[in-house]
């Protein structure tokens, strides 16, 4: 048995592995595979309409709110949005708060002004900065609401008239909260959504169709809405991993059923890790994320012993990021509060 | 027993299906699904780097081609290509054989000029133009190798001493030809390399660089060649697809080997469909593909006794694509001359 804490793509429920498996070699009994049907199909049609449909009951989306299932990664968003949604000449707000956070400032850049309203770089994003003020004029203010890397998460919504545009990558479906307060939400498919090589997209038509810049059709928000995310050929079986996942969230109770068990997960593991000596926790208490536990061993020695009863309990993906060093355990929603319970119990052990 | 004609995603080797499927329950023993491992794992990157170099040994590719698989699909090229090929006041020349073609030309004139140098339209792209000259001072010459809904296949590579760019979505690795004399070819995988949600880029280096606009990142094929493909979290599963379908690939002798059959498979239809009164080709002789056979039955009841026949006899993927109407039948790679047997046999006791 293996404990899976990898930070994307990451564990994700064994029946989901199971049913993607079996669609493999015969999808729904047809006598084919998942990989060889066509996608204008009632088949994979319904493959589409269901999980759109989960994915607006689970978020409690309201109806100027699509679901789109879109090639090219949450990095693609990152200049994907203010080509959709800036103007040259106007100015986007963005919260400076981690390593994406500021990929996706790099992107915006190339398509109008940008106004940082700020940044915890000085701490090397070991917190989230607050008391900022987001300017009434811009054009949307973008954040992330979760820093995989760094382990910080931001649970309040920021007040705002603006557009508010969040990447939820890491901790979409995760936990509850109004989702219909967001212009725009997208994440990659490969932590709490599905497999890799998709991205939900979530947007508000409302602020479609404002810039002047013409768009490729592949780079057009409101082509997919009307395509119904079938423009072109959709990775088709990513977006049948995410329709499984989707079902089994439904099944645990739906994103409050499974924020009781993120938040027994997280509190549990971080409960551990301080009052265990030798461990260090370089983030802000009240910005901790659920999802990513980032923590430090300073002693060479503990760190060895630490590594090495991982690797003899099967424990995988415990290493931080190669920005950031030191050791960080995604909990993210398939990981079973099992895995925690032996982490925790190897912690005390040490 | 199915036969399934699909246009695209469409078959694949059925031991590729069985290795796939294992692979998400547990790949390579390691206890882990395929869905679930990081991709900047050594694991992951072996997956990588035998896909890469298998397509160079395959193709024959020299070491001034790199091998990239991106996210997109083929329609996302048809801008990405012009976005870092041509700037604003310099001429791209393009040939319209076709509905993919006609798409690649539209997004092409939102970066710069293009010249169109000849065009099949006006007999609804049922022959490939010849004959034309391609202007020398050009950007690049811009082509479709196989036509997908048309059912047009163009082998010879047009002679041009400008950069050659060619989109080989529906015919790449059925037939051999001299790889290395195009500049970038790129194909969706979803019919002759592997599964949908991956796109195959092959470029070489020196004609990357040259224009002034600002790239977004993932829009730069520098950035993904000096990324290996990694720029941001790479369609795993798909890619592992298309890793087994190379294998199984060269085990069948490679392009070359494939070629053979490709060629008896396609004999075999057109020689069956030329015979075989109330069947029609629209298609110009010299220009049949061998990978989409496109066919009308005018006569109603011969049409539907046609249709009953192939589903009774479990055929699937036959009707023509929704723009063109009537049949197309797709003979991919890994499609088996067993199923074009039966269908020859199907149509000859109509």
């Amino acid at each position: 048995m293996k404990h899976n804490f990898n930070a994307g793509p990451s564990i994700l429920p064994k029946e989901v592995f199971e049913e993607a498996s079996q669609g493999i070699l015969n999808f729904r009994d047809t006598g084919l595979s998942i990989l060889e049907i066509g996608h204008r199909t009632p088949l994979f049609q319904s493959v589409m309409d269901e999980a759109i449909m989960l994915t607006k009951e689970l978020m409690h989306l309201d109806r100027d709110h699509s679901v789109l299932f879109l090639h090219g990664g949450a990095t693609t968003q990152f200049f994907q949005i203010p080509m959709n949604l800036l103007n040259e000449n106007e100015t986007a707000a963005y919260l400076d708060c981690g390593v994406w956070g500021s990929k996706a400032i790099k992107e915006a850049k190339l398509f109008g002004e940008v106004k940082v309203v700020a940044s915890s770089k000085d701490r090397n994003y070991t917190y989230i900065p607050k008391g900022y003020a987001i300017p009434a004029d811009a054009k949307y203010f973008h954040y992330t609401t979760n820093n995989t890397i760094e382990g910080t998460e931001m649970f309040d919504i920021p007040e705002t008239n603006i557009p508010l545009v969040a990447d939820m990558s890491s901790d979409i479906l995760s936990h509850s909260m109004d989702f219909n307060r967001f212009a725009m939400i997208y994440a990659g498919a490969q932590k709490n959504i599905g497999a890799a090589g998709v991205n939900m997209v979530i947007v508000r038509q409302d602020i479609l169709g404002k810039v002047n810049r013409k768009l490729p059709g592949m780079m057009d928000y409101r082509q997919h809405i009307e395509a119904g995310s079938m423009l072109n050929t959709p990775p088709v079986f990513a977006i049948y991993v995410c329709l499984l996942t989707l079902r089994w969230l439904k099944k645990m109770g739906g994103v409050e059923g499974i924020e009781k068990i993120n938040r027994a997960k997280a509190d549990l593991l971080y409960k551990t890790l301080d009052e265990k000596h030798g461990f260090e926790l370089p983030v802000a208490r009240e910005d901790r994320s659920r999802m990513n536990v980032v923590f430090l061993i300073p002693d060479h020695s503990l760190e060895k012993k630490f590594l090495d009863a991982c690797q003899q309990a099967g424990m995988v993906g415990v290493k931080g990021h190669r920005s950031v060093g030191g050791f960080r355990v995604s909990l993210y929603n398939a990981l079973p509060f099992e895995s925690v319970k032996a982490l925790t119990a190897l912690i005390n052990e040490l």
